[in-house]
C-alpha cells in the first residue's frame, strides 16, 4: 500500500509503498478514507528534539483519521467489514488504575497510533476493534477524521456545563476553533476568542465567536479590559486556554470571574511563571488539565453533539491528497489555515 | 390603582380598584407592565379545596411579572427608580439551613407573592428589593414576566448538564415547553415530547422539539417503543417529567437508560403507585425533585440563555388586558394555549 | 470439588462432588477460602417464584468469595498463582453504552456468579482475570469474601459524600450494617438506624450507630418526631433506603430535610405508593438508585477504607463449614444473624 | 474596655484601653472569651508591606474568635443575649454576583473583621449578627475561637470527597495540621504529610498523620520516591498544598496521580515558575484555589465534624492572656508552635 513514512531519524515523510497490514484477532484493517495533521504530526515531520527522543523510525505516522472496515480479526464483534468508523488513538491498558475506574484518559501506559505503531498516513491502518468509533454516514470523512482532535475541544469546553455561561478562548488553532464551536452549540451565553492571526480570528466568527480579540495588536491590558468590558465588569464564568502561550494564559486566569473556572489544554514550551496566589487561590477557581478523550463518553457526546447542529466545517480549511503532504505541513507552518485533512 | 382581587372565599375574581402599595425601607413599588397566569393562580380562581386551605382572602393574587420601578424605600440599594424588573417569586426567610447553605430555593419557610402577600394582578405592586431581577431592555415584557416558571424550566433541564444528550419531556404545558426551548439551546441531541394536546405538541414543535408523541392517541407500549426506536435502542440520557401524569411518570421512568437521570417537576394530584425497582434501583439512575429556582444563579443563568438565543415566543400564545383574565382562564381550562400573558 | 449444587428446580441444595472447573485462556481457577449467604442465595435456595423464573439448573450458586489462584490461563497477566483475590460477581459485556462509558455497574447485559454461570459454594471456581480484586493479605477471609455486598454499602452511603453530615439508615439487614460502618468511617457526624429486630439493632451498635430506633416498636409518628429530636428539627442530610420496606422507604423520605440526598438500595416487594409531591419535589432532594458495585473504583475505595479502619466485624456474626450451609440459610430466616459466611 | 491597638504605621500592638463598642440595629456586642493568632495578624504585627498598603491605622486587630453575645441591636433575631458564638471574619457584600448565587466566600467585596474595621484582640467586639455562629456548648473556647482557619482546612481538605482516599499534605502549619484532622476524620485511607519543622511534624503524627517527611532533610526527589513507595507506586489521590513553598508545591503536584486532584492554599510570595504541561495538563487533574470558608456550609459542616470526633487539641499548643501576645507573636516566629490562642 502507499503510505507517508518516516524512514530515518531526520526531518520529512517519505512518500512510499509499505506492506498491507494484517490483523490479529481482535484487530480491525481499516481502508483510510481521510485522516488529518496534527501538530504532533508536525513536530514529527520536522524531526524537533521531542520527536527525537520519544519516535523510532522506521514509522507510518498519523493518528487522525477515518475510513472503511475491510478485514476482521476472527474474535472481532465490536465492528463489522463496512464499518465506516474513526479511531481513538490511544490505545490504553485496561489493566492501570485510571483504565479500571473510567479514567483510560489518563492511563499511566497508553499507546498512540502513528507514534508507538504505524499509523493513518496510509492507504490501510490495522487496529484493535475497541479503539474504533462507528460514525454516522451522514458525517463526511474530512469531518469523520477531525473526531479525534474535536473530542479533545469537547472535554475542555464541556469538563463544566457552559448551558448560559460567558467563556473566553485563548488561542484559535484548530482545537480552539473546535472548542468555540462546542460552546456555541452548548448555549454559551456569550463567546470572546483571542488569537494573534487575523486569519483564525476570522474563521472564529465563522463558528459562532461573538468577539475576537487580536492578541498581537492589542496589548495585555487592553485586551483584559476590553473582555471585563463585554462582561460588564463581571469577568468570565470559564476560560479555555488552548494556545500554550504564557501571555493568553494570564490572559485566560485574569478574565475568569470568582468562583470561575480554567481549562488548561495548550501546551506551553518550557516553563510559565504563575501568580499562584492572585491567578487561582484569592479566586477560588477551579482549574482542569485535559489530555485525550474520555474514553468513550466523550465519543458518544459527540455524536450527540453533531446531531445538536455542531458546525465545524469552516475549520476544515484545505484537504490534499495524500501525495500533497507537504503542502499541508507548509501549511501549518504558515498559520494560514485551520485544519488540513489528508483525502484518500 | 386598579387590581384583580379575591375578595371572599368563593370562586373567581374581582376586578376592582384597591389603595395603592407603599415600600417599607427595603422594598420598591413597581409599576406592572406584564403579569403571566400560572397553574396556581387558575386554582385561586377556580377556588379548589388546595385554594381554600392555603389563601386567605382578600388577596390580590398573581407572582408572574415584569415592570418598571417607581419608587424606592429609603434603604433600597440594589435597584433605582427607572429599572426594568421582574421578580423571584418566593421570599426567603435568610436565615434557616438552607437559606444560609446557598439552597434559599428550598426555603423551609418562604412565602409566596400573590398567595402569602398581595401579588402582581395589579397595576403596582410593592417587593423587596432583594427579590428583584433587572431585566435586559431587550426583552419584551411578556417574556420578561415569564422568567419565573422558564426558571422552573431551567433548573428542571439542567439540573444535570443536557449539551450532546438525548432528553425525553413528558408534558407540554408552558413549563414543559420552556424546558424543550432551554434543552434546544444548550445543545441537546434529540428532544422527544410527549402530551395528550395535538394544539401542545404543535407548540412543541415550534421550540425545536425533534419527536413528539401524542399520549392520548398511541397506547404507553407504543410510546415506549416509538422512544426506543429513535434511541437506538439505549434509551434516552434524561428524562423531564413535566406533567404530574402517573402514566407520563411511568413513560418517563421507562424511557431512560441505565445511569441517566430523571427530574420530577409535574406535581401528580394524591399518590402514585411506583415500581421503584424496575424504575430507581436496577437502572442505577438519579431523580431530581425540582421546586422554585435556585436564587440567583438560575436567573443569572437564564440572562445568559436569552444571549445565547433562547427562543420561548412560541410559547406565548395569548395576551390580553388586566380586565381580560376571564377570558385567560377559560383558555387555560380548554388546553388551547401556551402561555397567558396579561399586558399593562 | 465438593460442591453445594441446586440438581433440580425445587427447594434446597445439594452437597456434592462436582468436576473440577478447568480455565479458558482468561481466566484463573480459585480455591476457595470463604463464601458468604446472600439474600439471592436463599431466594435460590428456598425456590421462590423469582429463583423458578430465574436459574437453570444443575448450578452451583454462591457469588460471595474470596480465594487463592490456583491455576491461571494462559493468556492471564492481572493474578498469578498464590495471589489472594475475592471476586466482582458481576460479568459485564464491555460493549454495552454503559460499559464503555465507565458504568459497567449498571451493564445492560451482565451475567452473575452463581446465577448465569457456576458460583463459588464450591472448593474452587473458575472466573476471568478482570473480575478479581487482589486483597490484602491482613484482611481475614471471612472479610475479604463479603467485600462484595461491602461495596454496594460503600456505593449506597458514599453515592454523595457524608463527612460531618447526618444520615438515616432505614434497614440493619447485613449490607445496612456495612453502611452504618462506612458512614462512621467517613465521619459521619450522627448515624441514625432503623430496623424491626432488636438483635440487629444491638449490631448496629457495634459498629457505631449513634441512634437505634425500632421500628416495630414504636408507631411512625414517634419514628418521624424522634428523628426530627435528634437533628434539631432540622431533618437528615442523608437518608439510606437498605430494607424495601414501604414504611422504612416513607420514614427515610421523609426524615430528610429540604435539598438532602436519599439512596433506594433495598428492593421492594411489589409496588409502593408514594407522595411524590411531598417526599421528592417540594423537598427538592436527590435520589439515587443503587445496585452493583462501580468497577473498579469502588474496590479500591474499599481497599482504602479498610486502611482507614472500617469495622465490619461485629456484622460478620456466624461461620459455617461448606457442610453447614442449612444452618445458615435456617439462621438467616430467623434473622438472628448478621452476615454468615461458609470457611472452606 | 482592654484591647491590643495598632495605634501607629510601624511595628508592634499596644496593650491599651479602648472605647467600649456599641451595636447598629443588626449588630451584636461580644463579650470575647477566646481570640487566636494567624499569619495575618503576625503581617501586622511585624508591620511588613502587606500590611503597610493594607491597614489603616488606628485599628484594634484580631479575626479568629469566639464569646458570649452580651447586647443585641434592636433589629437582630439570628442571636440571642447569653448565646456562645464564634465569627466569620468575612463581612460579605450580599449584592454581588457571587454573594447572589451561594459562593460568598469569593465576595468582590468583602470586608475583614480586624484589618478592615475593629477586631476581637480586645474585651468585646461588635459584629452583624449575620457573621455569627452558635457553637455548641461542649466546644471548649480554644477551640471555638479557631474554627475560622478549621473552616479553611475543611475546605482545603473536603472539597472533594477524601473517603478512602490516599492524600498528601504539603506544609503543617495550624491550618495543615487541621486539614490532616479532617482527613483523618473523614476516613482518608492513607495520610502522608511534609514539612522543614520536626516540631510540626510531631503535632503531625498527633492528628493522625501516617506517614511524616521531613522536607529539610530530605531532597526532594527522595521525598517524591518515598511517596511512591509509599502509595505502591500509584500516587496520591489529593494532594492538600498548605505551606505556599514552591517546592512543596511541586512535591504536590508530582505525588498526585493521573486524574487526581491539587488544592492550592498556601500562599507563595512571589511568583512561581510551574511545568504546567507535566504537573497539570498531561496528568488530567482538577485543580482547586481555596480561599476563606464556604457560608455558611462549611461552618455547619465543621459542627458536625466536631461530633464525628474530629481531634484538633494538639494543634492548640500554647495559650496565653491578651496581655501576653507579644510571646504569642515570638512562638510563630519561631515555628515551635501550633496555634496560640489568647485566652480571656
Amino acid at each position: 500500500m502507499r503510505a507517508l513514512l518516516k524512514r530515518e531519524a531526520k526531518p520529512g515523510l517519505e512518500f512510499t509503498t509499505c506492506p498491507d497490514p494484517t490483523p490479529g484477532p481482535t484487530d480491525a484493517v481499516v481502508r483510510v478514507r481521510a485522516t488529518s495533521l496534527c501538530g504532533t504530526d508536525a513536530h514529527i515531520y520536522n524531526w524537533d528534539p521531542w520527536a527525537h527522543s520519544r519516535i523510532h523510525p522506521p514509522r507510518i505516522i498519523g493518528h487522525e483519521m477515518c475510513g472503511e472496515v475491510v478485514e476482521t480479526g476472527a474474535d472481532v464483534t465490536l465492528v463489522a467489514v463496512g464499518d465506516y468508523v474513526a479511531a481513538e488513538s490511544h490505545l490504553t491498558c485496561g489493566q492501570c488504575f485510571q483504565c479500571r475506574t473510567g479514567q483510560a484518559h489518563v492511563c499511566r501506559n497508553y499507546r498512540i497510533l502513528g507514534v508507538d505503531r504505524d499509523g493513518s498516513f496510509a492507504e490501510y491502518v490495522v487496529l484493535p476493534e475497541n479503539v474504533l468509533w462507528k460514525t454516522a454516514p451522514t458525517v463526511p470523512p474530512e469531518l469523520a477524521s477531525v473526531q479525534e482532535p474535536l473530542g479533545n475541544a469537547v472535554d475542555a469546553a464541556l469538563v463544566e456545563d457552559l448551558t448560559g455561561h460567558t467563556v473566553l478562548i485563548t488561542g484559535c488553532g484548530p482545537t480552539g476553533l473546535f472548542a468555540a464551536a462546542v460552546a456555541r452549540t452548548a448555549g454559551a451565553a456569550t463567546i470572546i476568542a483571542s488569537d494573534v492571526s487575523e486569519y483564525r480570528l476570522a474563521l472564529a466568527k465563522q463558528v459562532g465567536v461573538d468577539h475576537v480579540l487580536n492578541a498581537r495588536a492589542e496589548v495585555s491590558d487592553t485586551l483584559a479590559s476590553n473582555i471585563r468590558d463585554i462582561t460588564a465588569g463581571e469577568g468570565v464564568d470559564a476560560s479555555l486556554e488552548m494556545s500554550g502561550d504564557p501571555n493568553a494564559l494570564h490572559l485566560a486566569f485574569g478574565a475568569v470571574k470568582n468562583g470561575g473556572r480554567v481549562t488548561l489544554f495548550g501546551i506551553p514550551t518550557g516553563l510559565v511563571t504563575c501568580d499562584l496566589a492572585n491567578e487561582i487561590i484569592f479566586k477560588g477557581i477551579r482549574v482542569h488539565g485535559i489530555t485525550g478523550r474520555r474514553l468513550f463518553s466523550t465519543w458518544y457526546r459527540l455524536a450527540g453533539l453533531f446531531k445538536a447542529g455542531l458546525n465545524i466545517k469552516p475549520v476544515i480549511t484545505h484537504t490534499f491528497p495524500l501525495s500533497g503532504f507537504a503542502q499541508g505541513f507548509d501549511l501549518m507552518r504558515s498559520g494560514q489555515c485551520g485544519k488540513v485533512v489528508l483525502l484518500l
